[in-house]
């Protein structure tokens, strides 16, 4: 007998203008952001990396673990975590960010997770190239295709699923993805993937599947929901579509001076003030420049040393304050001329908003 | 010449029924709860327990981190971390929560951090009873409360101020209030004090002062801001007021089965079900019972061994769950015979609802 699917007619409210939904807010508790002073970390501390989970961190035990890699392949396995830790290891640095950050900013707004533009971070991952594990298992000549399944399984407008992306043939052989352990020098924590995820260097967050069960080799496209169905750009909500793939060049500036608790407006005292954040893109390209606007006029930012190719990269300027009420941003530029809107682009889904980085400042006189 | 004070006139918006402003969406980006299927760990493992910032997070060396201990002492003194642990070490596992826990359940509701029940996590903190450091600066006969300061600075409702609190000398002298420089055997990351802080078992969050640099010892009650302003049980915004202080009892349930990514409803399948979760109170007091609500009926559960006088209590029971729409709840009573209400008790600013844990289930017959 077929079941009834309890979550089909699950409606997601229109959005009001300014106003969020409590069920926005509940997802907005769950999970969290960078805290913007902490761009001043090379390598973003644990528990301050954002995170953004689907569904439920699953309960997971490294004893236990398998990871099946199967379909299009002369050897089907079931690797345990020491086989897979057998292989020759390889640390990247690597920023993540989620598709969906600056969603929140976007009106209309698309009710998801309301990221303002916080859902980013830098971090160290060791494990093995992908394509060691593919070489393994042997992929056939009509392999197109690799999906990757996690354990964390849930609905998505009314679609139940495990979590799962996938990566055309060419993209998963590169060296640079990996099917990581450690975060940081530390074996993963339950929320970021533990015992065992795939990292996508230069995509955006939701390519890199957490808790990775099964590694299915395709000689067709995938048709999991989020490959098929979620993360597409849509320039209106039944309009033509476009997959979400590489991040899209960003950059955040560390708010200077002190805050007010609840409206997080800065407060600075007039003089010199080093202004310094961090800049990415996505596909492994590399920033050119970042400018810092105060009151929209640029100016340029020096950039730190590349700390990688996939990492982003630090950049620093110094502002004379003056007393008085004042805008900073910054706004980077990749080597492909690819540079942020100074408007929000607008998405049917929330996705890919990378406009320019702005904070309110009240400057006071010295005493 | 006196400054203008630029955050003097920030107002907060009234909040809408059910809607939450852009501000407290930022908060709660910012700010991050438990992850509820967490509560399946007895230590919360770091980046899942709740965390809440009033201000930045400072920038801290160990090397050149001094904490002054004056006021009202017969040898004020500035000591290193070194200084500090070189005082007999010792680990308590201690619960931690918010007291604004609850704030974005209430209607109407005081705008700030929107917390619905997830601002709690269980750590194991290690540092040295504050009884000795104070006993190396040796209290004056008149000394009457201790105040605590941390590193982070900035304004709240328009008065600038960096976070501080006090405890009475009698509540300070305790054996179990710690001076602490590592939280699950690791140093403190950043976002929880790094690198020394004070914890105080049983109490609400705010009393266990991050970024910890002065401790002042006085004859007289202590007068910062988030003492005399904030952090105040309020029936009326204008009404009598008392203190803050310990936690009030409390349950949270791991939700079962698999959620909706939208709404978190959870979807179970029929058939013998654990419900598990976890319960504490506040000031050392036991938990006496959890009771689990299957629509509204209670039966009680079954309490796992204590972790620890200050260290929630796990609790289990088993339910029968059959097809349909149920309401699952959780209701604990401590020692002292207090217990959760049923509805949330509004406060003007939001703190200390311990409204019983409520989580919708479909459940759906085995296929």
């Amino acid at each position: 007998m077929k079941q009834a699917n309890p979550f089909q007619s699950t409606e997601r409210r229109a959005n009001v203008e300014g106003l969020f939904h409590g069920e926005e807010v509940a997802l907005a508790n769950r999970n969290s952001g960078i805290l913007l002073e902490a761009l001043r970390y090379d390598v973003t501390p644990v528990g301050l990396h954002y995170l953004l989970s689907h569904f439920d961190v699953p309960e997971a035990s490294e004893k236990d673990w398998r990871v099946e890699v199967a379909g299009r392949v002369r050897t089907p396995a079931s690797l345990s975590l020491d086989e897979i830790r057998s292989f020759p290891a390889r640390t990247l640095p690597v920023t993540l960010e989620c598709a969906g950050n600056g969603r929140g900013a976007m009106s209309p707004r698309y009710p998801s997770m309301p990221w303002i533009c916080e859902a980013v971070g830098n971090a160290e991952w060791t494990g093995t190239p992908l394509r060691n594990v593919l070489d393994r298992a042997g992929l056939l000549d009509d392999a197109a295709e690799i999906a990757f399944i996690g354990a964390d399984r849930g609905f998505d407008r009314g679609v139940e699923h495990n979590f799962g992306r996938s990566l055309k043939r060419g993209v998963a052989s590169s060296d640079d993805v990996l099917v990581v352990w450690a975060m940081n020098g530390q074996p993963l924590l339950p929320q970021h993937g533990y015992p065992l995820r795939l990292i996508v260097p230069g995509w955006y967050g939701m390519a890199s599947v957490k808790w990775l069960t099964r590694i299915e080799v395709l000689a067709k496209p995938y048709d999991g929901f989020q490959q098929a169905v979620g993360y597409h750009y849509r320039s209106e909500p039944d309009g033509p579509r476009t997959p979400v793939t590489h991040m899209r060049v960003r950059s955040l500036l560390v708010p200077p001076g002190i805050p007010d608790w609840y409206t997080r407006r800065r407060l600075v005292d007039a003089g010199s003030v080093t202004l310094a954040g961090r800049a990415w893109s996505g596909g492994g390209v590399p920033i050119a420049r970042v400018e810092v606007g105060i009151d929209g006029q640029w100016q340029p930012a020096e950039l730190d040393p590349p700390l990688g190719r996939f990492s982003w990269r630090g950049w620093r300027c110094t502002w004379r304050a003056e007393p008085g009420e004042h805008e900073l941003s910054c706004r980077a530029t990749d080597a492909d001329g690819d540079t942020q809107p100074l408007e929000p682009r607008w998405d049917a889904g929330g996705f890919g908003n990378n406009v320019v980085h702005r904070v309110q400042v009240t400057v006071r006189a010295k005493p």
